[in-house]
């Protein structure tokens, strides 16, 4: 075997950990350090590798093939991946739509005044779902794409029904209407209307003495976050939510409804049920580290989305070995 | 707009009619003749392009960016992509499995002598199947992947039923084992039997005076087509047979069920459901063949598959688009 590729990992949130168990899930890869703002002291639990302070990162030169960043994509990583591109080949998940072409433009024009390489909005929305759009649309040019999300817990919402008078605890999850998604796959190509297209349950854990009614009513009626969607409120003990509620799964499904002639129904679907979204998107990142140095090996430069990388390289297999079995 | 990619397809059965349609809905790509063994006169159907008898091919060096091979498999590709992959970029949708690593080497060195490039076994599997199977094992790597086909109108099951005495006519039908499905959908990674993958449907004529019990049972105690198999026997009238049963469906679902840290159950899903099958795998083609011209325009040479070549290639937009609106 090969050396294996050294990564490391900046920023240990839940992505951050979620990185560290994949990437020891790979054997051809080995994890040599995890940096963070953070003081080394103040991690309670133990690592599999030593933490770092970030600003000895530079020190790192040389030792590190692949930087994973993990850090959030509204203050730090439009910060980082273009500063820390300049040193380390990088990827990351960078997930802020609309910025998306200028943080191309800024990793782009570090990478390659440093002869370096920077793999961005990798993940799996953006990444594996705008791969499978851009796929099914080229396929079949004719017809309609359709994205559903869940079952998945949104921090946003389960952060605004715990704002509401009453609520000591709760969470909340985004799941597609089931019924559309039927009609989507079974070739009907219907225009959906916000309600028609996800549905969200609460469970909540009430405050001493809050009246079941009066929460519910406060949060189905909530304007922007319940009010346009078919929501159900469940009350349960904390007991209950610290049981069955702890994980973060998500998922969602990528249809491309189109048709070719004679009016031939063809359907792409795509989907992803995740027990644990931070530990997937992990693995989707590292998986683009591999991909990554071997761009960066082959002497690509300068920055690369999924759209430029070729499935291939996301594999530990070599490319005969993939068409000897896989073809 | 660029010039039109300028498209020639060889071979004139299903899946060369599905390629004709598929260029004609892609407005960046023009078809410039369809080529045959067959005489031109032969064709009743008149075809929306000049055909041309397949010797007058190499008078069209120069006017022709990409060649798409619709010849089957068995005898036709191994022959004909390592010969005119010499004068033309070519596409082909070679699905002999087991031959894919001596057809890729026969194509990329002539490819390679001829500084010409050809892509090699795509469609939907070989083909997009197969790349959602090396992304999903690359992403997961602790896991089972699962393979189910259907519905689907089987060509040679269909044959087997009509050799039975007393069919008149007949089709059958591969379909998934739902349940099957459904365990593996839900993050169980069962052992599955060749009964626990697949059920087949046979829809058949009887013939004048034959006997329903008789004709059911020679059919499901077939060896190697039925007897393993839960298979359901429909007797219908001619009438119905070409009514309901004319069309070409297929179809499948590629599933990897993996786990990450904490037991965490991850499930990643594609899965196509196809009006019709030989429209279907030509549309995969055409995408590819916008895919190739690119490779070529940008200097690759050789034997290429669905593994080497960036998903963004197969579609109309520039990469700058693509970034965005679709990430």
């Amino acid at each position: 075997m090969a050396q294996p590729i050294r990564v490391a990992i900046l920023g240990y949130g839940n992505l951050g950990r979620g990185v560290e168990a994949a990437v020891q899930s790979n054997p051809d890869m080995q994890l040599v350090a995890i940096f963070s703002r953070r003081s080394p002291d103040s991690f309670a639990e133990p690592a599999s590798v030593p933490f770092v302070q970030v600003s000895n990162l530079p020190e790192y030169n040389g030792l590190i093939d692949v930087l994973i960043l993990c850090g959030g994509s509204a203050t730090d990583l439009p910060e980082q991946t273009p500063e820390y591109v300049q040193q380390f080949v990088v990827v990351d998940s960078f997930d802020t739509h609309a910025n998306v072409p200028e943080h191309f433009a800024k990793v782009d024009e570090a990478a390659r005044a440093n002869n370096s390489l920077g793999v961005i909005a990798t993940g799996w929305d953006p990444g594996l779902f705008s791969l499978n759009r851009v796929l099914a649309e080229a396929v079949l040019p004719k017809g309609d794409s359709y994205t559903f999300w869940g079952k998945g817990l949104s921090q946003g919402h389960s952060d605004a029904v715990r704002r509401v008078p009453g609520v000591a605890a709760g969470v909340q999850y985004t799941l597609p209407n089931e019924e559309s998604v039927e009609k989507v796959r079974n070739g009907e190509r219907p225009v959906l209307s916000t309600r028609e297209k996800h549905v969200r349950d609460c469970y909540v854990v009430l405050e001493e003495g809050a009246n079941e009614d009066e929460v519910r009513e406060a949060i189905v009626t909530m304007p922007n976050y319940f009010a346009d969607f078919d929501t159900t409120v469940t009350f349960i003990s904390l007991e209950e939510l610290q049981r069955d509620h702890a994980a973060m799964p998500h998922g969602g499904v990528v249809l491309r409804s189109g048709e070719t002639e004679n009016n031939h129904k063809q359907v792409v679907e795509f989907g992803l049920r995740l027990g644990s979204n931070p530990e997937f998107t992990g693995s989707v990142l590292t998986a683009y580290a591999r991909a990554a140095h071997r761009l960066y090996q082959a002497g690509e430069r300068g920055a690369k989305t999924v759209f430029d990388i070729p499935i291939g390289l996301l594999s530990p297999y070599s490319a005969e070995q993939l068409r000897a079995t896989q073809l």
